[in-house]
């Protein structure tokens, strides 16, 4: 019982560091976010902070992973129940908008696309992290991978690279084109909405044309 | 006379600063890059630093321009060779091949992805420097529009989408196929190579099946 709530107010007090953060980001950025400042308004002490995380980077990546982890579930979640709906039957005859079905789901707003740019700069900096976020790109990769291959199974639909090869492209043209928007500093909805034609667009690519 | 050699001088000047300027970024990155270290490193004072460019930003936001342009030059450079060659006209039946020619360029070295990674974070928390580099962005895929559409012409080939929206497709994966080849820490070759058969497999999707 003991070791139980233990592991629930060890549970709390990394999520409420890792909120903190999200927060303390927003405001100043990766750089100056100091785990002073994480804790203080986590309200915590340091020490709470480095009995979870060992670095101010690790949480950050965690946070990261969160994030990816969040948008893949919301892609999973949107493509079951599009096959429930009986949504793919139509896909051969009209895949663009299927595409566009599978897609009119919440994306990344700004702080997402900055929380994410900013892990990569500090990875491209640091080996050990690069290779945490490498590994978390191809669970990622994976996940969305998995879900490709479902779409395939329950449609008519044929693609011209395999599962992990759309996989990767999907996500990379996801991350370039949510930058651009995220720079071109339109409204959330707009946003969404030109991340969303890109990724129709290498969408329709990547489906063998009848 | 005067002014052909003050305007020379002032080239030199530039084009000193700028050199400088990414030496002190490669060691310590774009945020701890002052403008004292880079005046320092280019032998000038900060009248000259400020009397050229406004803000480092700025400084920053030409150097990548440059990197960009010396890019697509090279691209350029590759094609119209390749076209006295008559490479283009084996492109129908053996596109695969033909693209590795054209990208069997030098790619970006690992400095080159982080400078392009920094300026667009501080692009993301800077409406100006965004839309700068928004608009060298806009002249980079203008560029590559330009060749791949003259490479339409000069092949067999058709494309799947018109020459802009493959440009823009191609650079993005471009950018984060450098960035993820980057992070996984292998040398300049191994860089190239994956980063150069990430474009090759998009290209692929890009030209029409026969």
């Amino acid at each position: 019982m003991t070791d139980v709530v233990t592991t629930r107010r060890r549970d709390v007090t990394r999520q409420r560091l890792l909120d903190a953060a999200a927060e303390v980001f927003a405001e100043v950025g990766l750089d100056a976010a100091s785990v002073e400042a994480i804790c203080e308004r986590a309200g915590f002490t340091r020490g709470a902070f480095y009995s979870n995380f060992e670095t101010k980077e690790e949480l950050f990546l965690e946070l990261a992973g969160i994030v990816s982890r969040e948008r893949v579930a919301a892609v999973r979640t949107r493509v079951d129940e599009l096959e429930r709906q009986g949504a793919f039957a139509d896909a051969a005859t009209d895949a663009f908008s299927v595409i566009q079905k599978v897609l009119d789901i919440a994306s990344d707003d700004r702080l997402g696309v900055l929380l994410m740019s900013e892990i990569r700069i500090h990875a491209l900096r640091n080996a050990q992290l690069a290779t945490a976020y490498l590994a978390q790109e191809q669970e990622m990769i994976s996940s969305v991978a998995q879900i490709i291959a479902d779409i395939g199974r329950t449609s008519a639909l044929t693609f011209r690279v395999d599962a992990e090869e759309a996989a990767r492209l999907m996500i990379t043209v996801w991350e370039g084109a949510s930058v651009r928007s995220a720079m071109a500093g339109v409204d959330y909805n707009e946003m969404c909405r030109r991340t969303n034609e890109e990724i129709a667009r290498v969408a329709q690519l990547i489906i063998e044309p009848r």
